[in-house]
């Protein structure tokens, strides 16, 4: 090939080198951690904040509620931890939670889990994006004057930055991922080292407010239910747990150990911090309303609609470390940058689950295709418009978005674990080792746990949060369900209709003979092109047609063709209304009708250009030609491409996109990665 | 073929014998006149209320210049009608003016022309809406009261009606334009009959108001540029008089005596019109103004900008007639009608004008096809796209709108009739006959003084409108322009490239052989199919090429194979990345490498389907491939279609969509009228 082509391709193999040292594409536990958790370590930016706003409905003496529903949030977080160990064990492959349901509990719960997940990511992409400007709002007030035009703003950034490709690294990930685990922790010790040690008063902005309780003195099973709303929403936190088990072949080895360690550290991370948040709250007497406008009181007197409600983190921020103070602005700058790296995550997920169930053939085939750009960026665009139309719905409101969050991801929590159930009673009845059974039973003990567990949470969860919003999840599952099965159906039937009989039918009878026609407007070199290829094909009989529309254009055609002594002959048909298409459909019935086993062979010259309004210039009549044509039985269609100059341009964009990588590959691990590497050396 | 083609066959039949009868499709004159009068006439609506508007800045007592104004619209509309009468004798053949210009003065004027047309027709349709609406609005003040609602409604009623394809006849234009032309007819002589013979008096409803003068006492220079300001605005009356001239060929024979006897009482109808209108407005007092919300006076306050300002004609019906009686409300009816008419005259000429300038490759060539419907509808869309803008942006003020309308219109009178003069100049040179010279030196001097009016009016209308809004037309005709001859300079480019040289070049030099490659992912129906027709074109070698990106499925398929005895060879490429286009063209392009001047055939089997839907799902692969292999010189592209069980759907839409008619057929009349009805039975 030209000169041209020699830097992409010493691009290509410099790239193909650098990974051939597998080692390094491979994960260590202290880059994986920040990759796959970057998602549930920030929903502590606001899952403490939702326990506290809910509890406020009963006043600020409900409150004293909080610590113990950070306990049970602890506890579900460690069941939820304890019962993904197994997962990663069992299914070191990173199948998730739709393979562990597919497997084991048959397509339909499958799908259920494919759809919950689907929503959940553009959950995750709204939800993430509405706390991340919150808490950049709590640092740069008009960010969050203008809330909702900013994380349209941010959606949009992301979008055109994962349409793009970025190169992901775990740099990336992990820097911004340490500072905010960082500083949370540093927030924790010195709130305690000032709190307990120095015995000062640290004070939340809002902890002179007064909250007015929607229903003072709330007893009995309104307050159970109260307090399990509260819980539903602390929940939150939970979110992302499960990317690690997605992620299992990104890790080095042993990878399902390294997995679950780091699965671990992960969940102590978490259930640390939310609880050092939620301790911190109470201790600066962080005051949030549910409606904050009516229902928090400066001063007796309620603060209004202007009021803006900061997330509990950065009052938390403000009250250790003083408002404006270089770790408070640093802290709310790693916690809104966290939220965002956690809403790019979904940005991989949705597009890679995609393709999973395009394997599966739920969804459009192409989608399959790994790396597929096309592919890839429809999925982004629909992830994206749909966490767009969410985020503007709902005001940016994070509060608003969470309550449809959480469904989606305790139906797959549940269903992934009655799924684990089943898969060890299936290696129980077959596996003999004392040893290997104990273990067998120890982790579905665990995972039948975690499955009553997370799915009294589920109940619990729809009970409390139905109204709130939790239908519109419901409601988008089965949305996905639906479509999803209709596309199954219906290459299920097409794939019965053109199954080949065992017996040769009809279609494998070998038809007799090929009558070949060039389509010839004018004699230029793509039609002599088309002439020469069709000649070199030895069909049974070769024409050229043509169609008159212009009286003097088809003599000028018929005395060129004698001038040039055309060795094939020429029919040319009236076309009184200048139409293309019917009379060369027509005579081609004409010539299937007179011999029925003969096969039509059409060679279409076509112009092969290099910008999209080129393309309304050219080749339409063709295009719309070949389209009829089709439908036509016994006719195949031939293009004869004439590359004009101005293809150089649509080519060197084409080279270009083939160097693009799909976003989200840090994350898949490195599948194939040496098998790319002699692709291109060969190359 | 079956029996379900029957129906429409015989329909087809049907209407190509009706319209046998040849005599009975082309226009007797008493049909033609408000098939093309309707949007020359329909502008008397508006063309005397502009008049006055224009001059009420200078005070009512400026009103007494109307009936001088009126003078000039009318010498200048016998010029026009006079000076048609020669394009028509001599261009029977319907050019037009772009015809006109283009032949006498070259592509450029032709282009200037042909720009300025399109123009008008957006204009058209823009300005009578809004008129329509407006006088509509007299008799129901709701539609005036959401005016720009109503009247990007009614252009979305007439877009729907003319892609749906509306079959016109020459009723569905007579009744209402008669109606119209003897309602204003009546009033007028009601009028008179009133006010001479009666003595009554009769009083518009603005009589008693006064209007607050601008300018008061202009003398002067600026009194002369107001009147010719407001001549501009009565010239308004001229639009759509060239319509005939395009539409000979729909007249009875003699053609062209006919055409101009119709041109004749076209104009000699307008012009008493317009007349009687300003006349009877004198009389019962109109007063309007051009910003009646502060310069209208009622008991010397402003009417403030809650006032709706009626038309002249409404006023003037209701002062005749009175207020809500039958007759103002079926004047008022029949305006809005013919109005509409004439806005639907735009939707038909648009396209005409369009496939004749993609004739001359100044449009992409697809307009050309007549009759087509994609065509069309592109035209169409376009016209009503940029009219709603219009509408949209000027509040459907027909005043406002019609500033920008007259500059069109004189643009292509004065090179029409500049291209006549030249016309007759070249005849001239070599006529010997003296009488017909007599006749040719006659209708050169009706040009050459029409060319030197509307040229002077053109100036006029430019030195008095640019400002207000004529800068929007010129700029809209240079962007007309400016795109017509970038697509006409592109096809040049190519035509150049593509020009078969008389010295056998490479292209011509025939390649040795073929290597045929049938794409396979499974063995079903369609891969047999495709595997048969490829057998039967007995290229030099054939091979089976298949992706694999599951090992499962590729084993699969490798076993089906070789049980079925397949006799061809199966070549399997391996995809880590599950890519599918890339090996296939890195394997093309190394067959080309190892033997350049043999050709690639691929043959690739794919579905037909039926709804739009079904595409997503599949073929997607299949179309990406074919548009990167195209790019790859030497490959030709082979298409073996499987028709779907549901592709039966789309045949049937097919075969409905060529059922369909263009609108606008009544007014072109019925060129190879009778060579359809030949191939219509033969089929």
């Amino acid at each position: 090939m030209s000169k041209l082509t020699d830097l992409p391709k010493r691009i290509l193999i410099g790239r193909a080198l650098h990974s051939n040292k597998l080692g390094e594409t491979l994960l260590p536990k202290r880059v994986a951690l920040p990759v796959f958790a970057s998602d549930p370590l920030s929903s502590v930016a606001y899952a403490p904040g939702e326990v506290l706003l809910v509890l406020s409905v009963a006043g600020v003496s409900a409150y004293h509620f909080s610590p113990w529903i950070a306990v049970a949030v602890v506890v579900l977080m460690f069941t939820v931890v304890a019962s993904y160990r197994q997962n990663v064990h069992a299914y070191p492959s990173g199948g998730g939670d739709y393979e562990v349901a597919n497997t084991n509990l048959g397509p339909k719960a499958g799908l259920t889990v494919a759809s919950a997940l689907l929503v959940d990511y553009v959950l995750t992409v709204a939800v993430s994006i509405s706390s991340g400007i919150e808490n950049l709002g709590s640092a740069v007030p008009f960010v969050v004057e203008h809330k909702t035009a900013c994380a349209v703003g941010v959606i949009v950034l992301l979008t055109l930055m994962n349409l793009r490709g970025v190169k992901e690294s775990g740099k990336l990930f992990a820097i911004p991922t340490y500072i905010f685990v960082g500083g949370v922790f540093i927030m924790i010790a010195w709130g305690a080292v000032r709190g307990l040690i120095m015995g000062e008063t640290m004070k939340a902005p809002t902890a002179d407010y007064t909250i007015h309780a929607e229903h003072q003195g709330l007893a009995g099973f309104a307050l159970v239910f109260l307090l399990l709303r509260a819980f539903s929403s602390g929940c939150a936190a939970l979110t992302g747990v499960e990317a690690i088990s997605n992620g299992v072949p990104a890790f080095r080895k042993p990878k399902s150990k390294n997995a679950a360690t780091t699965l671990a550290l992960m969940g102590g991370l978490a259930v640390t911090m939310f609880c050092g948040i939620i301790a911190l709250a109470m201790v600066t007497k962080v005051r949030m309303a549910e409606h904050p406008a009516t229902d928090l009181l400066k001063d007796g007197q309620p603060v209004g609609s202007d009021y803006t409600q900061n997330p509990v983190i950065s009052q938390v921020a403000e009250a250790v470390f003083g408002n404006g103070s270089f770790l408070f602005i640093v802290l709310a700058a790693a916690t809104a940058l966290v939220l965002f790296l956690a809403a790019n995550t979904a940005y991989n997920g949705f597009p890679l689950l995609g393709s999973i169930l395009a394997q599966d053939r739920y969804l459009p085939r192409q989608l399959h295709t790994r790396g597929d750009r096309l592919a890839f960026s429809n999925g982004i665009v629909l992830l994206a418009g749909a966490a767009a139309i969410l985020v503007v719905i709902y005001g940016a409101d994070s509060t608003r978005l969470i309550q449809l969050y959480i469904v989606g991801v305790f139906v797959s929590f549940t269903l992934s674990q009655i799924g684990m159930v089943r898969h060890w009673n299936r290696h129980l009845a077959t596996e003999t080792d004392p040893a290997e059974r104990r273990r067998m039973i120890r982790s579905r003990a665990i995972n039948t746990f975690g499955a009553f567990f997370t799915g009294l949470v589920l109940v619990v969860v729809l009970l409390t949060k139905f109204t709130h919003g939790a239908w519109v999840a419901l409601l988008g599952m089965v949305i996905f369900y639906a479509t999803m099965t209709a596309i199954r159906k219906h290459y299920d039937r097409v794939a019965e209709e053109i199954a080949a009989e065992d017996e040769p039918g009809d279609e494998t009878v070998r038809p007799s003979r090929v009558h070949s026609i060039v389509l010839v407007s004018k004699v230029h070199k793509p039609t002599l092109r088309a002439l020469a290829y069709a000649k070199l094909m030895r069909s049974d009989t070769l024409e050229a047609l043509s169609i008159s529309v212009d009286p003097a254009e088809t003599k000028a055609l018929r005395d060129e063709w004698h001038r040039r002594g055309v060795d094939v002959p020429l029919k040319i048909l009236d076309s009184p209304y200048r139409e293309i298409t019917r009379p060369i459909i027509d005579y081609v019935k004409s010539l299937r009708k007179e011999s029925p086993r003969d096969v039509v062979s059409v060679y279409i010259p076509e112009y092969v250009v290099g910008h999209w309004y080129e393309h309304l210039l050219h080749n339409q009549s063709a295009l719309r030609l070949k389209g009829r044509l089709l439908f036509t039985p016994g006719v195949m269609v031939t293009s004869v491409p004439w590359q004009l100059d101005s293809s150089e341009a649509a080519k060197r964009r084409a080279r270009k996109r083939a160097e693009w990588n799909a976003p989200g590959s840090v994350r898949r691990g490195p599948v194939g990665e040496p098998k790319r590497e002699k692709a291109a050396t060969k190359k």
